[in-house]
């Protein structure tokens, strides 16, 4: 039952960490988040037809989810501003890509939800009228209490619910294990380690998912990553989380996503290549969609201003707003930043 | 004696690697290889002010060796082709930095000696009368024996020598255990995995760094990595060779070097920031040397013809011809490499 995964044969290095946890790989999910955290570039504006290009590269490399967006409340987020996948409707969902034949298995379809910022009450109906497969709750520490309401509600309501633990960076390790215990004995069906300010190196990814994985996979849950690139860590944190026995993986085509962007989805399927999952769809996506997205102006991806949010763990706020103005005094922007790197805060 | 590395504090994960290994962080010795591998991508075609830039920044930064160029035959390589960084000679570096006031600690100097490609019983003459303080011989397995000659030599020259194996993804455990068992007989200060195709993961960097270190860290010797970022894992792959025991840490000025590029220099100064270690030298390089040197259209760093060279462990040149071509048709690049990732080959 227990498997080692290292790529080099017998494991030796790895069998001490794997001895309480699962690691069949056969268990691990993929889930394509250019649609959702992408959107955060454009404010969510995405063709139609790039939307089914997406899907149908998801479905072609067999990936596990895809998501679509957030399902922001109206009355917070205009509609005049923001594209429809910032709202992420069931109507649009079934729209876009209801009768688009993938040729194939299809990827379930996720959508994620912002503590205070869904009217989840009204806006999420019964799973039975609904595209969406799974709901996933992104929520900081200090709205946990809440998280886990609408964790409670989306579950009722009978989707698959996870608990997406943002800027993890920021806590203490004792508030991050009170949040961790709260969400094992919550219906989720997975908990996420979310590196938002791309801070964490290789080392602190597997402590935070095994500091995870103890409380949640004994209660048959299973752990997530999503990293973010700053300090090009992004696939490795990813494939290292794995190693470490998280099983939910977050990708994004070509790293689409906010600032220096998350994991390439095509780094993830290259990494699988040959099993369960197929790089070439990836690959196409590249050339015909992300490549010529980029050229026409929108922008993500690694770059030194980036990486000093990271290494400082701060949002990437000032690093958009430096790169926006193709400023590069990298010097005065680390001058404004905190100097000592404090991701979890208490180690 | 022995200290936990993990920036986590209690570093539960990493003791049971670290029972056998030196782990002092006062031994990091980093070594900045921008004229030498970023030469590659120009033909060693740099300014001496540009020269002289890089050597005033790593003074600054704290960076304990300086990588000046190869010291490549002029029976082999035309110096009309070449600028003077392909051939190194004691002269050119007196000329470029010999009088130049870094207003402190200057770094150490060092070269490269390729096997088969310096004529080193005439090129090389006795430390007294160079300003070189390292040479380091790279070779692949095939050469080893030469190699080792060439360490002799150098050695009793009178400079610090070490030994890098190029394409360490390219060969059997056998063979690779072999070969460290020749450089652990050797009078090298230390060996290097050097992973030339940028095709290994984090956990395959540690294993090999255990597997150089258990022949050579008893023997008195360091281990070394250079990374590749073809998978954008130099970084990462970096501080995971050094959590596994190396101590000899290769970098580049905004990772330029061959391809995918190298580690990037100021990540790593980042990583030790406030210590020995100093970020904001290398900023101001990235400023004001290497952002205007790509803007001159010198080309190096990660692209997704990069990531498929190192993904199926091959040479670089045909990315790096892809690049030079801008040809984006990713799926056509992956059916020409072969498919089966082997990096490693016998695991």
């Amino acid at each position: 039952m227990i498997r080692p995964l290292s790529r080099l044969g017998q494991g030796a290095i790895l069998d001490s960490w794997e001895e309480n946890i699962m690691n069949d790989l056969n268990d691990v999910l993929i889930l394509d988040a250019t649609l959702r955290d992408g959107g955060l570039v454009n404010d969510h504006h995405f063709e139609d037809g790039f939307v089914r290009e997406i899907y149908r590269a998801n479905a072609a490399a067999g990936v596990d989810y895809m998501e679509f967006g957030y399902r922001a409340d109206k009355k917070q987020f205009s509609p005049e501003k923001y594209g429809k996948w910032k709202f992420t409707s069931d109507e649009d969902i079934r729209a876009t890509v209801g009768d688009f034949d993938v040729g194939g298995k299809a990827p379930k379809i996720s959508i994620m939800v912002d503590v205070g910022r869904c009217d989840y009450l009204n806006d999420i109906h019964p799973k039975a009228e609904s595209p969406v497969d799974l709901i996933r709750v992104a929520t900081y520490i200090d709205t946990m209490q809440e998280a886990m309401e609408m964790v409670e509600y989306v579950h009722r309501q009978g989707y698959e619910v996870t608990c997406n633990l943002m800027a993890v960076s920021n806590y203490t390790l004792p508030q991050i294990k009170e949040a961790v215990h709260m969400m094992a004995q919550s219906p989720v069906i997975g908990a996420y380690v979310v590196d938002s300010y791309g801070s964490l190196y290789p080392e602190q990814v597997r402590e935070l998912v095994h500091l995870f994985g103890e409380q949640l996979i004994s209660a048959g849950k299973m752990v997530g990553i999503h990293a973010h690139n700053n300090q090009q860590c992004a696939f490795a944190n990813t494939i290292e989380a794995l190693n470490a026995g998280a099983r939910m993986l977050d990708g994004s085509a070509y790293g689409m996503g906010r600032g220096a962007g998350n994991c390439h989805l095509e780094a993830l399927l290259g990494y699988f290549n040959g099993e369960r999952y197929h790089l070439e769809p990836a690959l196409d996506l590249v050339e015909n969609e992300m490549i010529p997205l980029k050229d026409h102006g929108v922008k993500w991806g690694y770059n030194t201003s980036y990486f000093l949010t990271g290494l400082t763990n701060q949002h990437p706020r000032t690093a958009i707003a430096a790169t926006k103005d193709r400023n590069i005094d990298f010097r005065e922007q680390y001058d404004h930043l905190p100097h000592e790197k404090t991701a979890v805060k208490c180690l």
